[in-house]
């Protein structure tokens, strides 16, 4: 079992990486070698009996993606991409990475003539307002941002390719990772868990949309449950339409925060300031709710239970167990 | 006003021709120069007043794109194509055309840094079985085949090239055309001009399916009012949602045949056979039966009001208003 990972490098990559070294198998099957692909070297882990390699380029650069499946990778996670904010502000390089790259990719294997399973990781942006209260699985996709419209097209792309047999697709719809472990950035998406990390450390976290706001997580460990899930899954049981919007936990701020009491105590729900911005709410209003995620859960993709188990799922694997508050 | 089109060499192309110089003028204002580029050279009207240029090449071809907007048309048509089963046998090309072909032409824009009205031929292939009897404008877009992931993606870039503000698109998801003047092809559609067609001349004609078979029509000239009517309206009134599906006339095999008895007489539908096809049934049968297309009747495209019209106007647009029969 020869597994590709691009986009190894990011947060989601890094803990895939670690999720397959410390599984030993994929599919059933020892893995016996991993494909590090990223724009900076990813971080090889080693061990014993798994030869690594780390790649680092542009995919959209001729002859890159050729020579990435030329070992013919029995399963592509493909992750990497440029993130939205930066996909709008910066209208040739989210093209050229985000589609040009994916379709390189696409195409390499498909003119390497072999079959391997290919894990998309699409997103929920590929939906754009007004949206019921709950979006279903075949809720018709119109982004609204250049970066939804590049993995809209790549979900369109990774079914023509698995219907015609280059390969066989399975395209994820993450919803928003949360609690991502770091600092706080600027996404502003990123109060949603610098209202959680920062207060497990001690820390102050600025909230700055009103706390009946309702958004749908899911955990990093989660989101790797999915690509594994992604990868193991029977193909044929998908059936043409082959991008799924995965599982979460829909929860409003005011949940997310007496979640945060019940783990961690009031001590840490005090250091949370309402402090709001007209900015990040205009971007925030429009996106969307709740997801029906029918497909997916039939499929076997788990999130967790509750807002509880992400908080703890954070304790547990970015704090060693114990919220240092 | 400068008007481009490219495909101006097919028939919805030609048609788009006659009617434009027939009018001499377009949103309100005097035509004055046509830009006419196909594969092959289009045919150009010499009428007074109007500069009209030939042009030929494939639009993926680096450059060819950019000088054909050098001149900044007003209008864009973008009709140029490969056909679907063409797309289906023949990946790369339909790729390269369909989609690098549309995509350059969007870039050249994008680049030249003017506002243009772009009207873009997209069809209902963007929509993929199984469909409700009747399908809503918002039904998901899950294409089964390459044309239809081709149109999909062209569709997603021009309403982000339109948010982006690089130009003003509008896209039209033409129904079946009939009655498509001409020789019998093998397009799997072709029976449904097929069955009317000949017998207007007097000729024998196969029908490979159930009269059962409902579907959706317009006539070439009701494609032609839809694409000038899509260089017409105003495109704050569409919204982010740039295509449209156009309305038609949704029928039966057996109603089209009853039309042509009451426009053409008994003789007429003597001259159809039933004489069933396997091959075509498999793929018609999982064709689209009936659009609700109320946004496009909202904004203002007309379709003809039942089969006979439309079998009328193939009369007049085609035989001088006599069928030969």
């Amino acid at each position: 079992m020869r597994v590709l990972i691009t986009g190894a490098a990011g947060m989601i990559g890094r803990k895939l990486v670690a999720r397959l070294t410390g599984a030993g198998t994929l599919r059933g099957q020892a893995i016996t070698a991993l494909d590090l692909h990223d724009i900076v070297p990813a971080h090889a882990p080693a061990v014993a009996g798994v030869e690594t390699a780390v790649h680092t380029g542009d995919l959209s650069e001729a002859g890159a993606a050729a020579r990435l499946v030329a070992s013919r990778p029995d399963v592509v996670f493909h992750l990497a991409g440029i993130v939205s904010g930066e996909a709008e502000a910066n209208f040739d390089l989210g093209y050229r990475v985000n589609l040009d790259g994916t379709r390189a990719l696409f195409d390499a294997i498909r003119l390497s003539g072999y079959f391997p399973r290919v894990v998309f990781t699409s997103s929920i942006a590929v939906f754009g307002a007004p949206f019921p209260d709950v979006i279903p699985d075949d809720f018709h996709p119109t982004p609204l941002t250049s970066y939804g419209t590049q993995k809209l097209i790549c979900e369109a792309l990774l079914a023509d390719y698995t219907r015609r047999g280059f390969f066989d697709g399975i395209g994820i719809r993450l919803p928003t990772i949360c609690v991502r472990p770091g600092k706080p950035n600027k996404a502003a998406s990123g109060f949603f868990s610098g209202i959680i990390r920062e207060p497990l450390k001690g820390e102050a976290a600025v909230l700055p949309v009103p706390r009946s706001v309702v958004h749908t997580h899911a955990s990093p460990r989660s989101a790797v449950g999915f690509l594994i899930r992604a990868a193991e899954i029977d193909g044929q049981t998908v059936g043409p339409r082959r991008s799924l919007t995965m599982p979460g936990v829909a929860v409003s701020v005011a949940q997310q925060i007496e979640a945060l009491g019940r783990v961690a105590g009031s001590k840490a729900v005090e250091l949370i300031r309402d402090e709001p911005d007209e900015a990040i709410w205009n971007i925030v209003k429009n996106w969307p709710m709740r997801f029906e995620a029918h497909r997916a859960r039939e499929l076997g993709f788990v999130a967790e239970a509750d807002f509880d188990a992400v908080i703890r799922a954070y304790i547990e694997d970015e704090m060693g167990g114990q919220a240092t508050l």
